[in-house]
């Protein structure tokens, strides 16, 4: 709907928009970024182009949790509470299920009411009707939107459970996982990989009754953290209380993520980090392209499952079973019927 | 060498061979798969298409641990009370490094003395000079070739650091991880993950002085274990003690496997396990092959080095850089100049 009105807009529309901070033209940029279309595409990669000399000035933070944790409020108080010490911040979110499960994460811009009527701040959910590669593909890019509209402060959020912590992770400098206080079962549900990934951890809700419970699990983490690898060379994980409610602890993670900044910044480790996450982020799109190709080939797609048929029946071994696809894969474009049906 | 010797064997000399169980054909087999030359890898695609509906009936058992966890020790104690139960027992190992660090498992048969002395046990190093991927797909063929030649237990090792162990997991029914006694730091130089992949967890060297701090580490370990999912469905991993000097232990390692197939087979687990592996063997075989003819493109590799300049600069996304490079490898059989130096 946005797009359509902007079909019109040129690339040099789109970059004068975002420059000067207006977030109507920031959306439908955003709009832009997201959409499937090749033609669209072109014109995407074109602004992302002329606004990449001012992107990278944001702190990019990602917050990660299982769902119920308390992270849209969190979020909402933590966003306010920098919005308050004069930060513009943008939130957005890599959410594959969003839509599919009716809009858990940004999607109910409700759930951050005060947040949503800030003027510092820009909410964007989670694209729509997309794998994890690519909403991570386009969250990547919409971050870099935000940087070249003036935004100083990057959340970006995801579910906790399943691949996407992993894509965060790789697209952010500092990494917050909220966990549940719980009877030495805070464990429960969140994989063991995301604990290494953290930069920090914080124990939500920690008020009321649950104060103390939330206590207890806040050593059980500083005690487990002892036995890991940091995520972050020269930094030290730790684990700390706070409540969306009461407020408590919700300066000091923003004193964390200066301090993070602070200390890391000048040994290199941040930029280091932005460099190899580019690498790898461009390893892996070639690798998507290349399997993509692979999977979409008609005459691979035909021989698949009788190959696959054959494997799990024993009859040929992997490589055979490999070797034979790619046999297909190879043979394809000289072969006239294949010309003729694309 | 050998394989020289036997250039002039022909397919059915190799399937024979194995089939009857001779420990010199089965050798020539192995190195006849481990070979990098296509002519061989021909040959011994077809030696295993032969032998693929003998094989299948073998345990195949994984066991990994750090360096200094007695793992080769311990294979040597296990696998002699496995032949004394009448088992004939393949010992393979998966370790990419083992040429570069002079043989640091298996290369060193001496170090298993009483078992290579055992007739029925047959101890098999890595392949040298490989990848960890190139390794592990030839110890998989190994596995094959050992178990058409009538071994009922394949008992195989990884190094415990790295990637070798999620190979090794992708390979084996039963995933034995060996720890070493430590006050409350054994998790050190272990990867967390590496935890969540095992089926038990065996805490060696527990005599001695040592035996009091193995129960505290066993104990540790049972209680970290149920904040954890379990690596296979239906099966409870759990934590015990092991002595390879006094042989404590060792029994009940083997009590342990025998109740893991008795529950799990019924069940099915088993079965969809190996269908699953062969599968995400043959997807991965796919991905590399392709990414292998990405990387070796001459077109791509001539623009590489430029691309990513511009992308660590900031002056290209990732998407646009892939784009380029993309390009470059479509363009490149059409170009004359490619033709010529190919």
């Amino acid at each position: 709907m946005q797009l359509a009105a902007s079909e019109a807009w040129t690339v040099e529309d789109f970059v004068a928009g975002v420059l000067s901070g207006d977030r109507g033209v920031l959306s439908r940029a955003i709009t832009l970024v997201e959409s499937q279309s090749p033609l669209h595409e072109e014109k995407a990669q074109e602004v992302l182009r002329r606004l990449l000399p001012h992107t990278g000035k944001a702190r990019r933070i990602g917050i990660t949790g299982v769902p119920g944790v308390g992270k849209s409020t969190f979020i909402e108080v933590f966003g306010c509470h920098l919005a308050g010490l004069g930060h513009s911040v943008a939130v957005l979110a890599i959410d594959p299920t969003s839509k599919r499960s009716g809009g858990s994460i940004l999607g109910d811009k409700t759930r951050m009411e005060n947040l949503s009527r800030e003027p510092r701040a820009f909410i964007r959910p989670s694209p729509a009707g997309q794998s994890v590669g690519g909403v991570a593909r386009r969250t990547r890019e919409t971050m870099l939107l935000c940087e070249a509209a003036g935004f100083d402060l990057v959340l970006v959020e995801s579910v906790g459970v399943g691949q996407s912590e992993v894509a965060l992770r790789s697209m952010v400098d500092y990494f917050l996982l909220l966990l549940l206080p719980g009877a030495g079962d805070e464990l429960q549900g969140i994989k063991r990989g995301i604990i290494e990934m953290a930069d920090d951890i914080l124990v939500t809700k920690a008020d009321g009754e649950n104060r103390q419970r939330a206590e207890q699990a806040r050593l059980d983490q500083q005690a487990s953290l002892a036995c890991l690898q940091p995520a972050t060379p020269a930094w030290k994980t730790e684990a700390a209380l706070c409540s969306s409610r009461t407020g408590e602890g919700v300066p000091e993670v923003w004193r964390r993520i200066e301090q993070f900044y602070r200390e890391l910044e000048p040994k290199g480790v941040i930029a280091q980090r932005r460099q190899q996450q580019a690498v790898d982020w461009l390893t892996d799109l070639i690798g998507e392209e290349l399997r993509r190709r692979f999977d979409h080939h008609p005459r691979v797609q035909a021989r698949f499952p009788a190959v696959r048929e054959s494997l799990l029946r024993g009859e040929i071994t992997a490589v055979s079973a490999a070797r034979l696809l790619l046999a297909e894969f190879d043979g394809g474009p000289e072969n006239p019927d294949y010309d003729n049906k694309n």
